[in-house]
């Protein structure tokens, strides 16, 4: 399967990875697709440069991508403490009480105050990309839309591509106005943040609405080669994929995170909640005892971006540490259902490239 | 394009077209693919068999279907008065306010009072079963799942075939197991009744749960070559299409209805919203002002299955009768965005059987 795609990125194949793992995305871009690392976790630039260090020398001098999270409109920011006062105080009892009621313990003291995660303020998203383009990366994909368009000439100055997701046919055509080279048309079924329309509608409605100025990736409910091949079908240049790197060994070995891992396997298709919980958008997340407490009547309304995670970020930091499946917090989309086994990178992407062919040659057949 | 469907069902291409117009429904069959005539808004029997004649006349000889809303469980039904009481006044006084507020004219004298619509109830899809048996038909659908196994029993010796929708994986094996022949796997951007997981997710789960004891029909999101060329790569052995053809010309012709046409041409692909109002279980519909009403602050909870139907009956007609597209009630998916011109069936289709022969060639030159 070659499109595109392959010679303006440089890669093999048409499938790119975002993931937080950086052994996730240098173990995709070593098997010839692009790996695109998310840089939201981290809070400190200088960790972050240490990590895309370790990607330059782990790639084998493949491309690899990151990902950011960055409005396309510049929020008027406050300090941290600032943004902490602007929470009320009902909130802060209700997660505290939650995360009692689930029986997920307290952060040991050596780890609290760590200010939450930053990487959804302007300002740091920034800092990323200041990073990132000291590094030999050859995409910078932003979660939220177009960038500004002071971060797309600057990339563009660095002979870095940029790519923006998109949930409706009129925010793609916005972001190739504004320069975007990539768009990533991300369906409802995806995980993180995700719009109302489905991906088998959504990706012909892009990519007929930009016409040809840019090429689109699939985003949404990826995880076999059927998928891919669809997702091909209906008119993309490749897939975008997410979630289902989240069971894969390489993740395992980032993050050091078996209870999570534990809880996507477990889960089926239905076992998603799209909910403003985890920033204040509407993100596809996994259904949990967690998402269950903020679907209650009694619930209070979810803040708003970048209230809510600031509100939350402690909470997912204990419930990551604890040793529940059922009281997690962690974006994924209802592709988890074929998430059953921790497996390699190298084999979940050879599998794909496998069904991809058998797909095509099925197809064939039917003519 | 050709898939075991073909034989099975004595068709020349793979998709089949659900509609409550017997002139879409007659129009498709005769294109060679397989015409599905919705029987809900028969509440007289006799008035099914007299289109069913016209059908027989009007198909050319060509396989054709009906499709029923029948639950697997039969519930207990009072009568019509029985039903009327449990309604509460306070939503017969919503539903009037709305309709007032909208501007909705009451329905002439001579139309009131005609027992709004009984399709739903369990005792009148028996009878449009019994009535359509006794056609030559190729196929019957329940739009609920599978019809109770005796109704299974009674098509099978009439050598006609049964489809069942599933919306999840578990219910698609339990149609099977109850000895349904085609499960049409309906994702969550579909019109009408639909569940959560999208058509990218639910097609292949589907596919695989049965392991092929069932041809698969791919439903929700399909209105485009290329949307039919994916539900063959993610398995599907063809496309059930619903939405598409309620703007066609033949439509027209039978619903005599250019207010609900009108408000579907405007339409974009987020002008649709999943809501109980229509029957009581979550359907896909137009986003309109009716829909709106229902989804503010102070309106009632809708009521189950049949009750809610019973309440909005009269309304519905109403609405159908008055002339602003703002105020109708009409069930569509996602892909009513890409329904932006009235068109003969006979155009549609071709057009579609061009774009999937154009996508199987573009796929072909990927590899």
């Amino acid at each position: 399967m070659r499109t595109s795609l392959c010679d303006t990125l440089g890669i093999e194949h048409p499938i790119v990875a975002f993931t937080p793992s950086e052994h996730v995305a240098a173990a995709v871009s070593k098997a010839g697709g692009l790996g695109v690392l998310g840089c939201v976790r981290f809070n400190d630039p200088d960790e972050l440069d240490r990590v895309l260090d370790w990607m330059d020398q782990n790639t084998g001098g493949k491309p690899y991508g990151v990902d950011v999270v960055m409005p396309a409109k510049v929020p008027t920011e406050g300090t941290q403490v600032d943004l902490d006062s602007l929470i009320p105080p009902e909130h802060r009892e209700f997660v505290n009480r939650t995360l009692d009621e689930l029986g997920v313990p307290e952060l040991p003291e050596d780890e609290k105050e760590r200010g939450g995660v930053l990487g959804w303020l302007h300002s740091v998203a920034r800092s990323h990309v200041d990073v990132a383009l000291r590094h030999p990366i050859s995409l910078i994909a932003n979660a939220l839309g177009s960038p500004p368009v002071d971060i797309i000439e600057q990339a563009h100055s660095h002979d870095v591509l940029v790519a923006a997701l998109a949930g409706k046919a009129e925010h793609a055509r916005r972001h190739v106005d504004n320069g975007v080279d990539i768009v990533v048309a991300q369906g409802h079924e995806a995980g993180g943040h995700t719009g109302e329309i489905a991906t088998m509608v959504l990706v012909p409605e892009i990519v007929d609405a930009i016409g040809g100025r840019a090429p689109v990736l699939a985003a949404g409910g990826i995880g076999t080669g059927r998928q891919v091949a669809a997702a091909l079908a209906l008119g993309a240049s490749g897939a975008w994929m997410g979630s289902y790197w989240l069971t894969t060994a390489e993740y395992g070995v980032t993050m050091g995170d078996s209870v999570t891992q534990e809880a996507l396997l477990a889960a089926n298709s239905s076992d998603t909640v799209r909910s403003r919980i985890y920033t204040g958008k509407p993100a596809r997340l996994l259904k949990t005892k967690w998402t269950e407490a903020w679907a209650a009547p009694d619930a209070p309304q979810p803040l708003p971006m970048p209230l809510q995670n600031i509100l939350v970020s402690d909470a997912h930091q204990r419930m990551m540490r604890a040793s529940d499946p059922q009281a997690v917090s962690m974006p994924v989309g209802q592709i988890v259902g074929r998430m059953n086994e921790i497996r390699p990178v190298a084999e979940v992407f050879n599998d794909l490239l496998r069904e991809v062919e058998e797909t095509f040659t099925r197809l064939d057949k039917l003519r």
